[in-house]
């Protein structure tokens, strides 16, 4: 990695994108293939979508969306392809629009990605419906509690960072493709990593905790004096429950698509409720205190993001036979890739990240 | 209880209010004390306040609270003796204020009251310094994250609730020098209930789910992909670890000063979380289907209190036997104290209830 700690210099490479003349087609305009299409028509793409019923066609083409009737005109014909289809339908719908799909798109041209919040289930789905060669998983940081073309917004995909899920047999160009949309397209960031890391990391900083959020207020359901704790209840309240308000069958279905990891993660939170519950029975000062230190190196994190420090970029040569583990060790240290300095040359942001030192957890 | 269904009515008694001729001396002009001090100023009373520094007096007399630099000035002498002294010190400086105080109150006319967030602790200190008979707990629904007379706000004490706690010895005049105090001097509003019931309730709103924000972030510190959960993570992690990023002492604290309680309802959430981690080991669908049901009554009551109703009040005349059992059970239907008829008769304002309907836990 060389570096180039210039932030003039990440800025340029940023506005420099725009336009890739690459066509996007979407499948399904919700929140966030609605507000995906109009960000990259927005940002100079061409966009062709396409929805299961027409009710946002008229919207979206005043957007500059080309909205097509049916699937076959979505996978275009010979010398009209689209470069990549992101399938932004309803993750339960996703057996049934792979299988229409498979015998419609071009897989010599055409890439396939998702913006689905699991991906080791989409993947699976998607070489069971035999389109595994022309497949790179995605997944944007982004959305609201609501849904429909009606609450799609292109400003939520403002800054966004997006998760790419490849493995060992994602072909480089494809998912330098998807890569190009997220940087290029939507002037957008993306980590690399694979379905496993994903789906765990995602289960740690949101399906999990939709389940505690969520045993919270059945804990208050539960207590007699129901009423004198919602009456107290304030900030912490309120933020901490936020997310179990919202439709409980979206987050169930959540929940059971990623039911491996939820599990694993529900039990260490148990065990660390248990072991603060005994120390505070035992008096445990050392145990108690050792607790409210261990987070200490993401309370550090927090406060250097929060800090408006200069951006530092750096360039990173891929190479062919490595560069899988190249983008996943970036991740880890908590990099982004910005940009792309060419086909082999990713530029990363370096940024803050958690850093644990031994000493302090032992 | 009479109805009297009158929002016109309501808001007449509110408006009534405002001076109530009480003197109202704060000890500790921290961020609750000050904003306190300056929220009754503005409201017409007067106010006496003392403070361990004098640094915040200059600012303070602006706002036309009258400054004393000894307690003995602030308990007062024959004839011009406060009304209510309103302890706002730190819990932690509790015992030595106590025993400060108490040589110099005059008990018979001076009514002792505090803003602690634990109350059961607090009564055995006051009781232990001889105190007890004229005392009366309340703890202000209310605060930021900030501390120090230079973040006190008067607003911060706009539309607040209090909680005042009684016991079976309590002073019904004395209770009602409080209840006046906070429904006429600072135009809030209260709930009447037992130390327990409110350390129990505060344990459950706010100081367990403290500790379950910190096993989060401590969950991520430990989780070697730390980084790229950190990246992934949106507005549920942000909302469900705010306050796991303030001071860890501070938390600790409140923690440690509630423990019992808190020990309680960490079991209960950890019984909870391995609960849900069984039922999707085991695909037991009807069990994850009845977790995700079973806070449907805090869901609907949330959802009632967005709803912008008109409010309904009733007169509640308080018997001298009963009064206590009165208040609680008002508190349990999740009514608050808005204004006073008169001495004997408070005014109730119904307001939206956590409505379990035995059918649903079944």
């Amino acid at each position: 990695m060389t570096d180039s700690a210039d932030t003039e210099q990440g800025r340029e490479t940023g506005t420099m994108t725009g336009k890739t003349g690459m066509t996007v087609g979407i499948v399904g305009l919700g929140l966030i293939g609605g507000s995906l299409a109009r960000h990259l028509a927005s940002n100079g793409c061409r966009v062709v979508a396409w929805n299961h019923r027409p009710h946002p066609y008229e919207q979206a083409r005043r957007d500059g969306i080309a909205c097509v009737d049916t699937l076959e005109e979505l996978a275009g014909h010979p010398g009209a392809r689209p470069d990549l289809i992101v399938l932004c339908n309803p993750l339960k719908a996703m057996p049934d629009m792979l299988s229409r799909l498979a015998p419609l798109i071009d897989r010599t041209t055409t890439t396939l990605t998702d913006v689905g919040s699991v991906k080791a289930l989409v993947r699976q789905q998607v070489v069971a419906a035999g389109l595994g060669d022309c497949y790179v998983g995605a997944h944007p940081m982004t959305g609201t509690e609501r849904s429909g073309f009606e609450a799609s917004d292109p400003r939520l995909f403002d800054h966004a960072l997006w998760a790419i899920t490849v493995d060992a047999s994602t072909d480089y160009r494809r998912f330098l493709t998807v890569a190009r949309m997220i940087t290029e397209g939507c002037s957008n960031r993306c980590i690399v990593i694979d379905d496993g890391t994903h789906d765990r990391a995602a289960a740690l900083i949101s399906h999990m905790p939709h389940v505690v959020a969520t045993a919270l207020i059945n804990e208050l359901t539960d207590n007699p004096d129901r009423n004198i704790a919602a009456a107290l209840a304030a900030g912490s309240w309120r933020d901490m429950t936020r997310v179990a308000l919202t439709d409980p069958q979206r987050t169930r279905a959540m929940v059971d698509e990623d039911a491996e990891n939820v599990e694993a993660l529900l039990r260490h939170m148990a065990h660390r409720l248990v072991a603060v519950a005994d120390a505070l029975r035992d008096g445990d000062d050392a145990a108690i205190g050792g607790f409210f230190a261990y987070g200490q190196p993401f309370r550090d994190y927090k406060t250097a993001c929060a800090q408006d420090g200069a951006s530092v970029t750096a360039d990173m040569p891929l190479a062919p036979a490595s560069w899988r583990g190249q983008l996943l060790e970036s991740a880890r240290r908590g990099e982004h890739v910005v940009a792309w300095r060419s086909d082999r040359v990713a530029v990363v942001e370096r940024r803050p990240a958690v850093t644990v030192r031994q000493a302090d957890q032992e």
